[in-house]
């Protein structure tokens, strides 16, 4: 029984989905470990992560456009609105979906589903670096 | 420590919440390890996991009608149309909740709350057989 | 290998976040275990867990006043109104946000980023004391 670390930087371009299933995979290729649990830990308050459908791109667009409809920018309701129009609508957007996300893992791959990919959600406007930790414990 | 692993399969019919409470806690159960966690997780991106009350049915029916509102079907927003009117609200129901869940394990029982049940929240109008797979790690 | 567990009480006294980040990290830095995964569940399906921002209060304040117009109280749609007014939004709250999080641990400091906070949501009205159950896996 053993762990491992690592962590993925990840750009991004604006808001949306970014995968970053294949990284991962080749990740856990490389290592010892063949059988465990895979935990995916987003450092940061303005992106989140989800798992979602990798075949239909204009699934990753509705998902954004149906976020950026619900949590809309310039509202009236926000006190912080220092940081620019898009930062309170990102916390809420990453409080609704996942800061950290585990996998089991057998034979050195994700147990995920056909359809399934891992997506860092981007919910502020600018181009960002984001920091994903992997880590993964089993024998 | 050591590690263990099983796939539940859940028959829903229609939108819902699906409890799956007793099947995990009777594989918990039967296994050696009595001390660990325990990691709930979905194989697909159009059903979910949420831990709700277990007391009332009508929490459950409420939960599903708020959804169903809040991410409503036929809605013009949406590009991706092409696998029926309930696909597309699916994956944004899926992504507002959770495809993954862990709990702690004690003497063989989830740390679960007094009134806490585990779900699978359903969110296509057909009948599906949906996996959800289990890994327990501990001692 | 080994593993460690503790269960905080949170009080609280109404809707909004309240930081237990630094109860956490005290127990991390008591265990004996230095590398690992930490879980964090509440056991209840009234409060919930997020992880967000602890510079500007503002945030949380933002936060709790968006998801009280989101999931408001007194919603006709709701069948399950016999706990009360805040009740069945309370459900909805916590399904849209975290009953758990795991969070890698490295030298027993969890890797959270530099504006990453950990918070117990309460979504009831009154006075509660919130349990969290808090497991360390690792060596």
């Amino acid at each position: 029984m053993t762990q491992a670390f690592t962590t993925l930087e990840i750009p991004t371009r604006g808001k949306g989905l970014y995968e970053f299933t294949r990284a991962t995979t080749q990740w856990l290729a490389a290592q010892a470990l063949t059988t465990g649990l895979l935990t995916v830990f987003v450092q940061h308050t303005s992106a989140s992560l989800v798992i979602q459908e990798n075949a239909d791109p204009d699934v990753r667009r509705d998902l954004d456009a149906f976020f950026a409809r619900l949590v809309p920018e310039n509202d009236p309701l926000y006190i912080h609105t220092m940081e620019g129009p898009d930062d309170m609508p990102a916390h809420v957007r990453s409080a609704l979906t996942q800061t950290q996300l585990s996998i089991p893992v057998v034979n050195r791959r994700m147990t995920l589903g056909t359809w399934q990919g891992l997506y860092l959600f981007e919910h502020r406007s600018s181009s960002h670096r984001r920091n994903v930790v992997l880590h993964l414990i089993g024998e």
